[in-house]
């Protein structure tokens, strides 16, 4: 296979195996900040395989105004009358986007419905509270999505497919960064995001710098065996968080290094690259919703530039959902993929603390 | 100032004090590798300031062929000769370019004579050798020179620049990256570099993981606190050295990291980033000699690539040497920011063997 063939199939939904008619799965969304009602509910409204049908909030009032807004959702319910099982039988699926340590209860009430769950990432505050949703899923034998948005990106996809058909040779090192001015995005300091008893054990590691981590797993289809980290929070609305910013490296197996920085106050920047033997790839930007994605290829001396088409990663992201749970495939990013990207997380916060490396 | 003003004056060599007449400063080369050979004394014949008049190696023979094979060389002695004071009248100034762990008695000779010195980087094998070497040329009050190129590198100070004027707000992270196939390059698994007791404690830090290393500390005009590292060297050809690659994270003051990778053993590929509160800078490619530069400017939402003209980077640091010893100033890159280097590198591979931080 060469660079070209590779590449000639950018925008391809590689992944999808149920007719477009097959749908749709209807859909609970759970958790009514901006993400969902600008991002999620509007992709779901775009997507081929999926419909909003329920809304559910912490309060009542807003879920009923939210579902009055979007076209189709039948339903605005409270955490409680969900918890109750109300309306299940207006939806087939489950998306969490409420907090991260609010995440559980709402997956374990939707394993105890039989519905599948789709969750934001990270999937809980803790590893503990991690491994009782995975167990939760397990249990009820529910399909649990980790909501991954860059494994359907397809300039991600592309770059994993270079590295199969060996075009950049063994990967060597890996550099990741994502970083965004969170302070000038959401002015308040009382915001989940910096409050660890929602957000879990930091600010940028946990939701940013798992960006360039998990598509490193991805990319490099391997797990790390160690972390390395360093961490300052100097900002005066980090000073609950261990990381404003972190610098981390994950040790894969076979000497692989991704070497990673993430920020919660600096411009917003994102990019991966894989160096191999042969050749290396870059992808910036990489990260954010709202940016077009580039690749840059350079082997043998010759550097390849292509532009891709944006695509609306969420939409992918609940078609891939859907299609896993319409033709009873396993998603690629689930629980247990989840789970490892929280064990690595724990880790990059206590070799932070303890200035030594910590093997996985 | 703004973004254009720093970036138009891009070739100028602002640095240069010394009249284009002022000189040559005549040089005696020591160590006639290929480096010497095909990019030194090219150089120095076309810089403005600099004249090759001396040629010395271990062996006087070859030393002869050398000064018969370019003009103007006029005498070609071995190391002895070289000691023993012969032909102190021809030069003016020494270029050491021997394997690191011989350059120190060469610079005490010249220290002896009264000579300049420009010694090749990393300026020794150890930090108790390097200390020997700043206080001999203290000593004698002589001009020592480490041979940084990325501090005549016209994309390296333009990006100084960006940063000095507030362009990229304050610095958050830095990312930064060299390889190549060494083996590929110089197939002999018998060559200095992977020997410690000619190069020091490794083979990639030491050799190429110096480049991001001191133009991190360039850029950002600041030094390292701490460093982390992990190491591989799992190729054959490796196994007396601790990194066939490493990964390493640099901890300067307020929290900004610098987090690079090199490597011996990949596709020959080079960059430096800083990412920063208002934007972000990226030299791609930075290092390698035989390469263009571009830099990539991002601030405020548009990206500005800025292709360099590639100047001959041996030319412009042989002539900023000259620079410097024909105007009486001291070279930025002098002994003690070199000393700095040494003690940052032992560091790296002490943080890499212990699995632990290493303040510095």
């Amino acid at each position: 296979m060469d660079l070209a063939t590779v590449l000639d199939g950018f925008t391809a939904r590689d992944w999808q195996g149920a007719a477009d008619d097959a749908g749709p799965l209807r859909v609970a969304v759970v958790g009514l900040g901006w993400w969902t009602r600008d991002e999620a509910i509007p992709a779901i409204a775009d997507s081929r395989l999926c419909a909003t049908t329920v809304a559910v909030s912490r309060s009542r009032e807003k879920a009923r105004e939210v579902a009055a807004e979007f076209e189709g959702i039948e339903h605005g319910l409270s955490g409680e009358d969900f918890h109750d099982g109300a309306a299940t039988d207006a939806y087939d699926a489950v998306y969490v986007a409420t907090p991260n340590a609010t995440h559980l209860e709402y997956v374990e009430s939707a394993a105890d419905f039989g519905k599948a769950v789709l969750c934001e990432k990270p999937m809980e505050a803790s590893v503990e509270r991690a491994e009782r949703m995975v167990a939760a899923a397990d249990e009820a034998g529910i399909t649990l999505m980790i909501a991954y948005r860059m494994h359907t990106e397809p300039a991600v996809r592309r770059v994993r497919d270079l590295l199969r058909a060996g075009l950049l040779g063994d990967p060597v090192a890996v550099h990741g960064h994502m970083s965004q001015p969170l302070m000038e995005m959401i002015p308040n300091p009382d915001q989940w995001r910096l409050d660890p008893e929602l957000a879990g054990p930091g600010a940028s590691v946990t939701d940013i710098g798992l960006y360039p981590l998990n598509t490193a797993r991805f990319l490099l289809e391997s797990d790390p065996v160690a972390v390395q980290a360093s961490m300052d929070a100097s900002g005066e609305a980090f000073a609950d968080v261990p990381d404003e910013r972190a610098a981390f490296t994950l040790e894969f197996p076979d000497g692989v290094f991704a070497t990673c920085t993430a920020s919660q106050h600096a411009a917003q920047s994102s990019h991966i690259e894989v160096i191999g033997t042969e050749g290396r790839a870059r992808i910036d930007p990489a990260f954010f919703a709202n940016e077009p994605r580039q690749v840059t290829v350079t082997r043998e001396g010759t550097t390849l530039d292509v532009d891709f088409e944006q695509v609306d990663e969420m939409r992918e992201e609940f078609d891939y959902f859907a299609d896993r749970v319409l033709t009873g495939r396993d998603p690629e990013g689930d629980g247990d993929h989840g789970l490892t990207d929280m064990r690595i997380i724990e880790a990059i916060y206590e070799a932070g603390e303890q200035g030594e490396r910590v093997e996985l």
